[in-house]
Parts: structure tokens; C-alpha cells; sequence
């Protein structure tokens, strides 16, 4: 498994390099899925089932690395990473990837300007600012598509986190996931907002990962789910294209309660919903059905993420009183 | 639509009936399904996709008939029924299929023992009550499976509501519904023991009719919802005839949070969940990480029907105070 990835991201790199500058630092925004990607087809290259759809935010993750001293270092907002931790360790099996000698060691250090407690992905721009970094660092000069193929090999939807703006994931064919990338779509909605409702647990759930597998495995819904995709994905791309804002977000809500509901489902059963979860959802339903259009998406976590046109910000928050408005980039 | 109706009736009764006694009154049992039926193939006829499962409870309807006046009149816990509401219309329709002739006309007193706002269904029990006393007034001796069927005719799952204990839903192949009918599935299991969580929920859900149908027409997993049921079918009459209360409560949950999948994945999509539904979820689902075994189901509404064995009484009602013991009937 380790042998197929190191292969995979070699494949990525320059042949000969070494270290430019004497550090780099590099930003990725944290990005949304509205097609989501849930369910592997490769676990070792983190090479998903069907194709996903994203945009990024302004918020992000900002990576600044060094060459190391004894032993790789991490700093996640000044503080430093335990290695007994399973963070260090697998920003340590992604540097393996990289690693110009055996006994080459780093030091990064990670900023987030997401609340950590936010539920926003922070892995992917946490591995996709790692790549941008590395690829200056060492002068690599990679592609946008190298760049996300390698950032894809420290975490799945790291692949999209490498620009600004939607985003998609192709799932590609290969074995070798060299057709497995995320590249910008060609167009901007300036129009579009988005907004959090931070849901608080007090409880960890189920790890993401954990929640992906068992979806896929037990789920007696999950033989649909890559059809499921496959048509939100093409209402999301002609909802853009179109400016239809209605056939944008119907398909957005689908596809993550159809994502949910493989959760619900599966064997044993689980929810990310919360009590605040679903009196949110059902709040948004409600404006909804009163005139006001807003639409939500969820992921592995309680919160809630909303879209809306900006022509409704007024009556958006006067609506909804705990909403946290987001920056797009476009 | 209607004439198809009729005539399912007629071919259940005999060729010739009167009036028998003066008045006449049958109990029948509210049902709680463990293997949904949600879906139907034939509309008029009320007539399933698939086969269903359930277990009465000591609760239901009693009915009392007599020979009525000018026009019918129906009471409902000792309040007249206004002429002008869908309930009067509904029992209206469906004494239509049985009147010996045009003119005559009915008085039925209906009385629930189930608090009506506990969202328990009791147009099941109703109509299997009705068809029960309607037997007896008229004389008309039928079988059981003639009864079911009947009663089938004033709603889907009334049909399993005609006697105590289990009951297995035949969905059955023909256009005219012949074969699609309830009987008792020849199982006791007095250890198992049922006990409600009434979730309070201010507004008004979606009614249950509207759901079903939504369901089946836009989500897109509605397709293996079939195959759902079969096996969740097998495991819960296989852990009936084997005692073996994992396999009989994983399936009966997962029948439950699959069908309530359909309607989040619906189009608009919809949920019967409240904030206490799904603390409520969470609540089952710790306890049973912590080694007590119970398991739950919910129908069209957001309260929780959990199931567990008589040993554990003591420990359910202590970890969930909430909870009202319902008795079931072998």
C-alpha cells in the first residue's frame, strides 16, 4: 500500500531536485463539497467512485516549511504536534512521499484561520497548502493537475482544495489514479453566498473515514449512490452555467441528504444530525416554502452550509439569527 | 377507480345478507410495523410494492354499528364527526362499498383507547374494527383472509390490524388484489416487550398518504427499497422462529431508518424527525453501545416505537425516563 503511493507520487515529482528557498509558504482554501465525494474505489490512493464538485472559500489553511532538525517538527496554530498523535503521523507518511533522502526532516508550520471546532474540512487545505509549499520549497514547478494529484495523496479532497472557485474532481479510470485530479470550472457566480450554522455536539462523532467505509460497505442504498452523483452533478454544472439558482440548490440539498441517508442506513446505523441539525433543516425548509430561497449541504459533521443569492442576504439574516456568512472565491 | 373498489368488495361478501342483530361492536388492535409498507402498486385498491410485517398491540379501536337515519353519522371518542371532514368522507367511502342498498345508511361510534395525539396509527385499527362490526351486523361469517382484504379496501395497513400478534402482509401478484392480504404469522414471542417515546412536534407533518407517494415517485433510492424489505423480512422472521433478538432488532431499525431515507432523498425532500426524534436516536444507540439491547422504529411521524426483551425492563426504564410501556398481544 505505502510502495503503490510513494510510486504514485514519484511519478508526480521532477527527477533530480533540491531545496530552493530557505522556507516556503503557501495558502488553500477549505472547499465545500455540493457533489460529494463518499465512497473509495482505492483506499491506499485515495481514488473515489464517482466524480465531485466543489467551491472553495476564502477561509483556509497557510503552511510555512523549513528544513527540519533531528526529526520532523509540526506547529497546528503555535502549537506542537505529539508524534503519538495520528495528526503527526499521517503529515509524516505524506512527507515520506517526498522526502529528497531518508534521513531528510521538516518543520511546518500550520495556520488555520477556520475555528478548528468548526467541522470545515481542514485536512484538505491542510494537505493541499502542504503541496503548494512543498512545490515551492523544492522548486518543483509542478502542473495545477501534478499538484493536485499529490495533494490528493495526503487526503482525498486535499485534490480540491489546490484553487480557488468550483472545482471538479474527476474520478478517473486508472489504477494508478494518474487521471484521478481536481481542475477548476470555468465559471464564476458572483451572485452566490454562503453561510455556516455551527451546530454544537458535545460529543465526537464517528470519524469521517470510518463513516465513508461503512457507508459504502453496508449501505443497501449505496449500488445507487454513484447514479445519485452522477445527475445532482449535472443539475449543480447547469445550474452554474445557467444562472438557475433553483436547480443549483435542489441539487446540492439532494445529493448531501442522499449522502446522509447512506449513513442512516448503513450497518450499524449513524447520524451527524444533531437536535440543532435538524431544527435547522427544517427552519430552511420552512423559509422555503415561504418564498425565500435558501438551500443547505452537509458533511461529515453537524453543520450546516447554506447557499443563497445575494439579493437575499437581508432577508437571510433577519431570518436566521445564528448564521455565520462566508466568503466564496470566485 | 371506484367501481374497481366496489367490486373487490362484493366479490368478499356473500350473495345475500340483512341486517343481523341491532347493533354490533368489534375491537381491533393498532399495529406497529416492523417491515414497512411504503410504496403502493395499485392506488385504488390500496395495494403494496412489497410485503410487510407487524405486531398488534394490546391498544386499538372499538366499534360499535347500528342501522342509522337520514344520513350516516359517526362519532369519534364520543364527539360527532363533521360531514364536511375527510375523516366523515373517508368511513363514507368505504361503507359505500357495503351498503345493502342505496338508501341505508349507518351509525358507528368509534373509540380509541390510544391517545390520538400519540401519532399511533389508528386509521389501521379503525377500519379493521369497522370491518370487524360491519361482519358481525350483517351477519356475513367471513374468513379472516375475507376480512382482511375488506378491510385492505379502507386502508393499506388495517388489513394487519384483524387480529393479535404477528401479521404478515401478503403484497401478492393479482390486479384485483385478491391475494394481497395479512395473516397471522404463526410465532409468539412473549419476552419481546414495545415502549413508545411520544415526541411532542408543534406543526402538522406532511400526512402520511402525501409521504409514501412522494417517496416512491423522486427518491432515487426508492428502486432498491424492495430488496431492503425482503431481506430485512427474512431477518426479522428468522429471529422470531430463532428467538434471536440482534438479528430480529438490527433489521427492524434498519427497515425503519431506510424508509425514513426514502423521504429525506424525496423531492422536496422531507423529514418526520424532530430535534427529540434524533436525541432520542442518540439515546438508543449509546445505551446499546453500552451492552443494553434495544432497538427501535418509527412510522409516518416522529415518534419512537423501541423494542427490547422483558429481562432488560428494568434497565430500560431506569437510562430512559421517558418511555411508556405498551403492552403487545400473543
Amino acid at each position: 500500500m505505502r510502495d503503490r503511493r510513494i510510486q504514485a507520487a514519484h511519478a508526480l515529482l521532477p527527477n533530480a531536485w533540491q531545496q530552493a528557498p530557505k522556507e516556503a509558504r503557501a495558502f488553500a482554501p477549505v472547499n465545500i463539497a455540493l457533489a460529494k465525494y463518499w465512497g473509495k474505489r482505492d483506499e491506499a490512493l485515495h481514488l473515489p467512485v464517482t466524480d465531485s464538485f466543489s467551491v472553495s472559500l476564502a477561509l483556509g489553511t497557510t503552511t510555512t516549511i523549513a528544513k527540519g532538525e533531528a526529526h520532523d517538527d509540526f506547529w497546528l496554530n503555535g502549537g506542537k504536534i505529539d508524534p503519538a498523535t495520528p495528526f503527526y503521523k499521517r503529515m509524516q507518511e505524506f512527507l515520506d512521499l517526498v522526502r529528497p533522502h531518508h534521513s531528510f526532516t521538516f518543520s511546518v508550520h500550520t495556520e488555520n484561520n477556520v475555528p478548528t471546532e468548526a467541522g470545515l474540512a481542514s485536512s484538505a487545505s491542510g494537505f493541499a497548502a502542504l503541496t503548494l509549499a512543498l512545490n515551492s520549497f523544492f522548486g518543483w514547478n509542478l502542473s495545477s493537475k501534478n499538484l493536485s494529484l499529490l495533494s490528493r495523496l495526503g487526503s482525498g479532497s486535499a485534490c480540491r482544495s489546490i484553487a480557488p472557485g468550483f472545482m471538479l474532481w474527476h474520478k478517473g479510470e486508472k489504477e494508478d489514479g494518474s487521471d484521478s485530479y481536481a481542475e477548476p470550472f470555468p465559471e464564476k457566480w458572483e451572485e452566490l453566498t454562503c453561510g455556516i450554522f455551527y451546530v454544537s455536539t458535545k460529543k465526537k462523532e464517528i470519524d469521517s473515514r470510518t463513516a465513508m467505509k461503512r457507508s459504502q460497505e453496508t449501505s443497501p442504498y449505496y449500488p445507487l449512490w454513484p447514479d445519485v452523483v452522477a445527475k445532482d452533478l449535472f443539475d449543480i454544472t447547469e445550474g452554474i452555467k445557467t444562472k438557475n439558482f433553483s436547480q443549483f440548490g435542489q441539487a446540492i440539498e439532494q445529493n448531501a441528504l442522499a449522502m446522509h441517508a447512506l449513513m442512516h442506513t448503513a450497518a450499524p446505523p449513524f447520524s451527524y444530525y444533531t437536535s440543532d441539525t435538524i431544527s435547522t433543516m427544517k427552519h430552511i425548509w420552512q423559509a422555503r416554502n415561504e418564498g425565500v430561497e435558501i438551500y443547505f449541504t452537509m458533511d461529515a459533521g453537524p453543520n450546516i452550509k447554506a447557499f443563497f443569492l445575494k439579493k437575499d442576504i437581508c432577508d437571510i439574516i433577519s431570518i436566521f439569527k445564528s448564521i455565520s456568512l462566508v466568503e466564496l472565491t470566485f
